[in-house]
């Protein structure tokens, strides 16, 4: 018999069926036993009477336990009208159990996992990260991240961008940061990048618009909520535009890559209790606006900051949901010796760049630029920041040959997963996260 | 003025037009000069007459050189029938040009790059790779790389799998070999991961069927035609599988993603030479049959060898295609000794392993097999191999609490994108290929 999942069984009331999947809860009713059935479908509720059943099948039920992996064979039948579980997409059937076995048995669980939820400390959830991603609440995170892999594809691929896989590992920091993991690379020394930012330029006159998913690896050296030491940054790259242009780009990117997860996401988005995103209007702000309205709103002066600070990030956030009914707000022209050497300062007005983040919901999920394309001002550029000029030899190759005006951005996949769920640490939307403290487990055990 | 793109002109014609991207050739016929100009969609030829143009289009004209980034205003024409070039897709056109400007400069070229080829020795060809990359026929390999992905994803997603990012540092070496990658993590020490495969199986508990593209980083102490230090691999995993399921699955995948690019890339497949791909029905070889027909068909005895060679390879593809008309074939059975430690070993058989490779037009693209997933064979496993148990505890906390029948494969992208376009490097499939002797750069520069 092939293989039902969960969910396919609302459509197959009274055939009898074989599914198969983690046992995810297990209640006994005297002589009968529920066991809530799990798989990537989801979860159906299973009812085992003992009567008629045989004695394999009866051993099995002994032992079963949370998280064994079993196989069953039964009957679907429509649940009375008083046992429908409203809460449950296969809450209208349940499945009459005539034949059990084991495939995988598991140890008794260090906690209860049949809950709808999991309220479990940050460091529990990830010493039991196996487990804990087990739980159809945390397993969801990661259906929606998977979401925003495809709508931010589906958004580069409109607008002619070709995929791109850039190397990882380098023989300089890419930015000249300080924050860069070393790598012994056969008897030389390398780095991890810290973002694809040189290498999506460098294809520029090759592709023209590219993207990539990458990894960023950033040797943080403090642990807050917001920074992950590896993460998943989702670029872009264009080659022939225009500042205005960039910021039209960058904002359709983010509308698409936003709806196409409500579009398909939308059962998981309601579970944790998020209503429709909204957009009409994306507010930008250069950033001394912004510092303005945040002084206006909240009498918090950081009209002289070189940045904005999260709670900042909040502040214009809850502004620009209460004026313009809008998620994101784009802010501009951040001071030119605050971003990345290759971004190109406002001509008009040189102190300030023509660099941009996008704040979601009240965190800033993406970060970019127009760049600086002429080959004389790029070299300039890296020489006042003090950077070592050899180890850009490559980079710089692609500029003196030809470099159109360009631009782009990056977003994080885990930033954007975070607000999307109202995760309270970036950390829940990775599955495996790597801090300073963290690789798999804490790394400094007693 | 909107810009047109190179391939739009040919809908076009008598319409004035902005253009704008690199010089790919000049030619002077006297006073006239002809330029081809390419963007990512092509390249359509300008032609400049003198007479009529401003005093700065006409000393733009005079400094043009290859690569040169230009912004051009002009009429798009039809050519005589005479003059048509049927090898470009814009032939039939050609854009007389009004104005010019040069948004970007280019010093004189190392080598001619005007022509349908470039032939290069593979040092050069990546020493100036900023360059080589914008030749069209450079490019397009990368144009056909991003369909293998989009295939790739394409086939993934429709059998139920989840796209998972799973990290790369990791404090233990993947499969316990010792060519791995150090990194120094903060006050520690950790690796690059060989693969993604440990933690994709940690996710089958989670997703049932997850996929990922993924950085593999090997420190592979040779150089070889076929293996690169830092590697994109296209992985997927399933939960709830047989052996002989697997091989549907793995060809499944593969005969998907291919065909997607098929479909989609037939200009360029047809301008590196190549035919339509066969696999009507891929022949499934165990080990040792293969090793017999290879003996069979050309007198080479490798019967008592643990693994097919590059040169068995090319053999029993040879094979396949002249009796199967097949460019694929999967060979079964490697010896269990020979394979990571994860690999189920045929419970009828258990020197040799439920594992499989998939060759394809000659090599080896795709590795895989069906896992152990009992949790105390896993721990045998691990122990005979003498591999530190304790740094694997993560993993083996995924199986201790019940884990069903499982397994997976793996594509190697670059290599899949050099045999589609019969390329004779792998590192020519890799835009920033990364070996021993290469970061960017050779790293022993005299």
């Amino acid at each position: 018999m092939e293989r039902t999942v969960a969910l396919e069984t609302i459509g197959k009331i009274g055939q009898e069926v074989r599914l198969a999947g983690w046992v995810n809860r297990r209640r006994d009713h005297g002589k009968i036993v529920f066991l809530d059935l799990r798989d990537r479908s989801g979860i159906v509720q299973l009812i085992v009477q003992p009567r008629g059943l045989d004695k394999e099948t009866l051993a099995a039920v002994e032992e079963i336990r949370p998280e064994y992996v079993i196989e069953v064979e039964g009957q679907v039948l429509r649940r009375d009208e008083k046992t429908v579980n409203a809460n449950l997409p296969t809450g209208s059937v349940e499945v009459q159990v005539k034949k059990i076995s084991v495939l995988s048995k598991a140890e008794g669980l260090p906690f209860d996992m049949g809950g709808d939820n999991l309220d479990l400390s940050l460091p529990v959830l990830l010493d039991w990260r196996t487990l804990t991603l087990r739980h159809k609440k945390i397993a969801d995170i990661f259906r929606i991240q998977s979401a925003v892999l495809s709508g931010f594809r589906k958004a580069a691929e409109s607008l002619g961008c070709v995929e791109i896989s850039v190397p990882t590992i380098a023989t300089s920091a890419t930015e000249g940061g300080a924050e860069v993991f070393r790598v012994k690379y056969y008897d030389y020394w390398g780095y991890l990048t810290q973002s694809p930012q040189l290498y999506k330029q460098m294809l520029i006159p090759s592709l023209e618009r590219v993207y990539t998913v990458a990894k960023a690896y950033r040797a943080e050296p403090s642990v807050t909520t917001r920074h992950l030491s590896e993460a998943t940054q989702m670029d872009c790259e264009f080659g022939f535009v225009s500042f205005s242009e960039l910021l039209d780009l960058l904002e359709n990117v983010a509308v698409v890559m936003l709806s196409h997860v409500e579009e398909t996401q939308s059962e998981i988005l309601r579970a944790f209790g998020q209503t429709k995103l909204e957009w009409k209007k994306i507010p930008r702000l250069k950033l001394r606006q912004a510092q303005e309205i945040i002084f206006n709103e909240t009498g918090r002066d950081v009209r002289a900051e070189k940045d904005l600070s999260p709670q900042d990030e909040a502040d214009i956030s809850a502004w620009a949901k209460r004026e313009h009914k809008s998620d994101l707000v784009t802010i501009t022209h951040f001071p030119t010796r605050k971003r990345a050497f290759y971004t190109l300062p406002d001509p008009e007005d040189p102190e300030y760049s023509l660099s941009y983040d996008l704040i979601f919901k009240g965190m800033e999920v993406l970060s970019g630029s127009q760049r600086i394309h002429n080959y004389e001002s790029l070299v300039s550029a890296i020489k006042e920041r003090g950077l070592d000029f050899q180890a850009f030899e490559m980079y710089l190759q692609a500029f003196k040959y030809g470099m159109p005006p360009e631009g782009g951005f990056s977003f994080g996949l885990e930033r954007i997963t975070k607000q999307l769920l109202n995760l309270s640490n970036v950390r829940e939307a990775s599955l495996f996260p790597r801090d300073m403290e963290r690789v798999d487990f804490r790394l400094s055990k007693p």
